[in-house]
């Protein structure tokens, strides 16, 4: 395959023998990000109650939309149309689409924050309608129309897209499944993965990076397999997936298991991971990028992610914070963290005002640049564990 | 008495005889204006899904918040703890605030577009409890307790809020009700405004000006003589106050009616009426500031307020802008007006993203300011109808 990415590169400069943390550039055609870095969560083509120049502000370097809802609302001819993701939703940077698998196979719209935790006990899934070898079929939340998507369709789908990181289509096998099934799956996946690479190729202009996706659930010698077949193909990065464990032993088995196999010069994504602890925790297993909906997700409910605060986040709308004269952080640079006392960010969850999600969700997300910006530095002068310990005190 | 509010002033610099339009400047002791000027509603001490710094970005000179939400969440005295109202919210311009008189008698949260459109039938306000020479009792919205707002207890909660400029506390009667209610009614209101007048003065410190608000009615003989009385009060500024009629006609006639007789080198405020129209109407008979809800409610709505429509507006949420790559205004100086397809911004109301309402929430209040700075221009350059002709196009 000719598949060589000329516009992408991804360059490990420091790799931490101590702590086995690395630094990498990443290079896209929308710009360089340093890695370890956050992807945050743009799902409809928009971040929860920011603009694209609230995102700079907070010093974000690169976001993911999902090509399950784009594909729904407005529909990836749509956005090809209107020139690509970036320049309708008006994001100059890198940007990544995941490939849909995840939301069809594990969710139906509303369902995500079960899967995630492992709570969803069986196959429940309403609108997922079938599975072949083909691809899926399942049912549009927006208008209950059948849909079909195949690895062919998510690869047309997240060209017309236009991010610069894609993903292969994958079936995102849920938790609670045996091992035989996670085996088949498994292997239908890394199928799946081949007939991504084809069809990518086939419209290949230099514009995307395509990523590989290692599955195998939680069991160790399918993610071995996994890894090292999808090290051998010709991808541009390699992303672990899979509805991951409810166990934090689990989420570190998965990733364990999969990266020593996986291509050690290519860039590791871990998908929809991405809580502090997480981030400490696995950039020492070289993962280089994270993705998740908390930062976005937990302004909505009032709560703010705080460096040095055990359990990682506060609550706005308790009452001890009623009459809190004092900022949420002077240290994180942007006016969210700065310009507002608790106090007024506590009353305006009361009189719900949705300025108290956009104040707290420019935070959460300045926050976690932050902790990315201070990782790297960490990793570079080797004080990682030092900087997990201000983070996270015990 | 004494009260010369020594703080601020009102020069009126210029007096068109052909339109009747006046331009002035406002002074107070967070800075100046010019008029006629749009103040912009703050109900619960935050501008609906806009920050200060975006409101500044979109050029806005000056806000109002309201005393009946901010006594009952958080309360006047938590504000007053928390530095006041202009350190609470962050908001360092000439601020407003009413007196609660209005939410209290004719509204009940939730009822206040049926008043404001002379949709309330009779007096079917539930919260309203009683009211007396000495003042009113209401249940609030949030716990169910009851409350007493007073003359004196209103300028107590105001100087507590600390905004700049206050308004008197008044019986707004209800557009439905009799000559004879009405004239009760506008009398007690003068008394009223007496007893504010005395509590104001017990602590005035030069740091707010006090406005009387002309009450009356439909009925041009009532308007003349609370127009006349308010003259003769030693207040900052006139407000022209009252539930206002259904129809266009006797909105005019009430300020037609009022402002005649009104004090002619204060202040005119023009409560509650802002749309495009009016704005033209009403600075013809001398208005000189304004304040309405509408840029941030239609902005919830999907509906962007704009120059040269006819009707005012255009509602995103319609399927024609589906694939519309222009922007919302390029002369409007804001990146919500020109940085965002209308094609982008019906896709975010369609996907339920509240970026959409915060765009369109930024972009009304910049077309609004922009607005008041092209009619001071063309009230100074005599061509006021010219401009007129070149917003609402017939």
């Amino acid at each position: 395959m000719a598949l060589n990415y000329p516009n992408f590169s991804f360059d490990i400069h420091h790799q931490d023998e101590k702590s086995g943390a690395r630094l990498g550039t990443l290079k896209t055609p929308h710009g360089s990000i340093e890695t370890p870095n956050y992807i945050f969560c743009g799902t409809k083509a928009a971040i929860k109650a920011l603009s694209p120049a609230q995102m700079v502000e907070a010093k974000t370097d690169i976001i993911l939309s999902n090509t399950y809802h784009l594909m729904l609302q407005p529909g990836a001819d749509l956005i090809e149309k209107m020139g690509g993701l970036h320049k309708f939703m008006g994001w100059d940077g890198p940007m990544l689409t995941d490939s849909g698998g995840f939301q069809v196979f594990s969710l139906g719209e509303g369902t995500m924050a079960n899967e995630i935790k492992g709570k969803n006990k069986g196959h429940e899934n309403k609108n997922l309608m079938k599975i072949t070898e083909e691809g899926c079929v399942f049912k549009s939340y927006v208008d209950g129309s059948k849909i079909k998507l195949t690895p062919e369709s998510s690869m047309e789908i997240q060209r017309k897209l236009g991010a610069d990181l894609l993903m292969q289509f994958d079936e995102c096998t849920p938790y609670h499944v045996d091992k035989e099934y996670t085996a088949r799956s498994m292997e239908m996946s890394i199928r799946w993965g081949d007939r991504c690479l084809v069809e990518f190729e086939r419209h290949d202009n230099g514009a995307q990076g395509l990523y590989g996706i290692v599955q195998g659930g939680v069991y160790s010698d399918l993610r071995r397999y996994s890894a090292e077949v999808i090290k051998d193909r010709p991808f541009f990065g390699t992303a672990v997936g899979g509805c991951l464990g409810g166990s934090e032993e689990e989420m570190e088995l998965v990733v364990a298991e999969s990266l020593p196999y996986a291509h050690p010069d290519r860039p590791v994504h871990f998908l929809g991971i991405g809580q502090i602890k997480d981030v400490f925790k696995f950039v020492r297993m070289g993962v280089d990028t994270f993705d998740c909906v908390i930062p976005t997700r937990l302004a909505r409910h009032g709560t703010a992610l705080m460096k040095g605060q055990k359990g990682e986040t506060i609550n706005l709308t308790n009452a001890k914070y009623r009459e809190d004269k004092t900022p949420l952080d002077e240290a994180n640079g942007v006016a969210a963290s700065t310009e507002y006392s608790k106090a007024y960010i506590h009353h305006l969850f009361k009189a719900g005002e949705i300025l108290g999600m956009q104040i707290l969700a420019q935070h959460n997300v300045a926050t976690i640049n932050r902790l990315m910006r201070e990782v790297r530095a960490a990793i570079k002068a080797g004080e990682l564990d030092q900087l997990e310990k201000e983070w996270l005190p015990s």
